[in-house]
């Protein structure tokens, strides 16, 4: 990790610092102000490997690829954004287990468009999710691609085997929640999409962002739910299942059913969507709602609790009780206003952006 | 990790398969098989991330970003050993901690060019390697890219606390000792090159590696050294600075100096070089000794030993005793046939291919 590559880096245009800094100067400069902060980090960068100390706890591990052009588009992405984002996407699941995560690993593939002063900003993105979020970066890799950035994040954590949870625990009755509200990330990338085109077409028009904060910040700057993890310990509530909400909550839903055997009920008045997403929607004739079931990166919780957490659940701040767990024979299905039911398919952002 | 992800694998040319599939379906294609063995695993691929128990050992982990045309050319290289190579330079930095690996995470970025049958056989060669190093494959993430194949593996292991190795406990009078031979892998890189620039100029020409093939298998399908760390188990032998071969032996011996805060001498006539390493540099007109310095990819170990050692570790079949470490205002140097003295200089592998 953090070794030296074959590839000549410094052989490019455009990035001549880089080329002057050398690999491992690049690493050092990526580095150079970390402490170590997190009790359970023994060793991080500049050795073979990071060495951790999860001691009777279970040590929870995620990772995640990000690729330039596909996940991120760097005309509207800023980079400092885009290293935070990097990081809360993977933190995100660590809290999808009810754990607390501890540590990062990040390696990154850069071509030769990028000069250091870029790669500093992507790694400021990252030092900032590492501090907000009390995690260590103890690792990773850094090399040149030929073309295009990726990043690949690896998060840690930990958590006492018996708070763990998985996708598989919602038993029938168990009422179906989530976190903050739903969609919105999905309607800023909307917005970003027409701006870019608009400004594709006539350089001189200045992108119209006005109104729309909220779901920029969404798409660009999404945070994890860690308050709800705290929530969670403090109050004693013990979710029976959960995931994050990556893919939009139709996909993850179906998750945790085929996880759990069973059948759903969602409550389409129930879901929760900002007022910005129904204004949004409604300026570019979609419906908010099939933001919310199939849109993506709301990073928001999706939980069951069991029907006698009820009180103590729905009295919650930012939690919205949308559904109940159902027999696996009754299917799974939104209920619509009118009480009519629609099965629930997961079509995730493929549908929608293609 | 292994979520469906926005961006629309189906829309490319080339790899309709892949679009049949949906990228759920790629990753059970290629995770179908998984029965998780290592002890350690509790829960693999399959939730937000994966569980894992290290009991009272401590945890190692350790990241790798591979890329095409950087890191590796898919001219030359089978998929089935570019997916094995790319586990094992990862198990390598675990055992150079003195650890054992135990679980794998893989992510992937692939390109439209590639058909689900060319991922599946990079995953043959990740099964193989789980396989033969004992290790779980318990999480990861797979994306498309706009070109070229990204991949990106973490390795987890563990050790019980006092057996973990670092780079920064060599001492002055300790043995410096390194496994196998060096700069074969180097060797068997320049023999590919030679052969794919005559193949681009007379597409009839057969590549001729006949005598070579130890040279090859070095480059294309290395191993790591857990038969080492196996060893200094079973005949209790406890190193006092280890980092694997990367980079060629020049900068691996500075690193351990540079952490330990020592000097050494190593002695160029004691340097491992294999028959075939010779007889091709002799071949090109190069140094065979430059490529075990300068050169790369052997990931076999290097490690200290205290003088007290000196008989146990010199009986080791296929443990070479290079050199001894000096207090740090002696230098680092490497002691000629001669016995003159010439200065350890770091080029690794930018300055041999550049």
């Amino acid at each position: 990790m953090y070794v030296q590559e074959k590839e000549n880096m410094t052989k490019k245009e455009g990035n001549r610092d880089i080329e002057q800094l050398g690999e491992f100067g690049l690493i050092r400069l990526l580095t150079r102000n970390i402490k170590l902060k997190h009790a359970s980090s023994e060793m991080g960068v500049g050795d073979d490997a990071a060495v951790l100390d999860m001691k009777n706890r279970k040590t929870i591990v995620t990772s995640d690829i990000l690729t330039e052009g596909i996940h991120f588009d760097l005309i509207y992405t800023p980079l400092k954004h885009l290293g935070y984002k990097a990081v809360v996407v993977n933190l995100s699941d660590i809290y999808a287990m009810n754990a607390i995560p501890s540590q990062i690993l990040v390696s990154i593939s850069i071509s030769s468009k990028f000069t250091a002063e870029m790669v500093e900003e992507i790694y400021a993105g990252i030092h900032l999710a590492c501090k907000i979020y009390h995690v260590d970066l103890v690792g990773g890799d850094t090399s040149s691609s030929m073309t295009g950035l990726t990043i690949s994040i690896t998060a840690l954590g930990s958590a006492p085997a018996e708070k763990i949870t998985y996708r598989s625990g919602a038993k029938k009755d168990d009422l179906i929640c989530v976190t903050g509200d739903l969609g919105s990330s999905f309607m800023g990338l909307q917005l970003l999409e027409r701006e870019k085109k608009i400004f594709e077409k006539s350089r001189n028009m200045q992108p119209d962002f006005s109104g729309y904060d909220y779901l920029l910040e969404r798409q660009l700057k999404p945070e994890a739910r860690s308050d709800i993890i705290q929530l969670f310990s403090d109050q004693q509530i013990r979710p029976t299942s959960m995931i994050d909400i990556s893919d939009g909550l139709s996909s993850e839903i179906l998750h945790i059913c085929e996880a759990s055997n069973t059948g759903c009920k969602i409550y389409l008045d129930k879901i929760p969507l900002a007022a910005e997403t129904k204004k949004l929607s409604e300026e570019l004739n979609m419906e908010a709602i099939t933001a919310s079931l199939n849109g993506g990166e709301d990073y928001e919780l999706l939980f069951t609790v069991p029907l006698t957490e009820y009180e103590k659940i729905s009295s919650v701040k930012g939690v919205s009780v949308i559904g109940h767990i159902t027999d696996k024979k009754d299917g799974r299905y939104l209920v619509m206003p009118d009480g009519s039911l629609t099965g629930i398919m997961a079509l995730g952002w493929n549908s929608l952006s293609g």
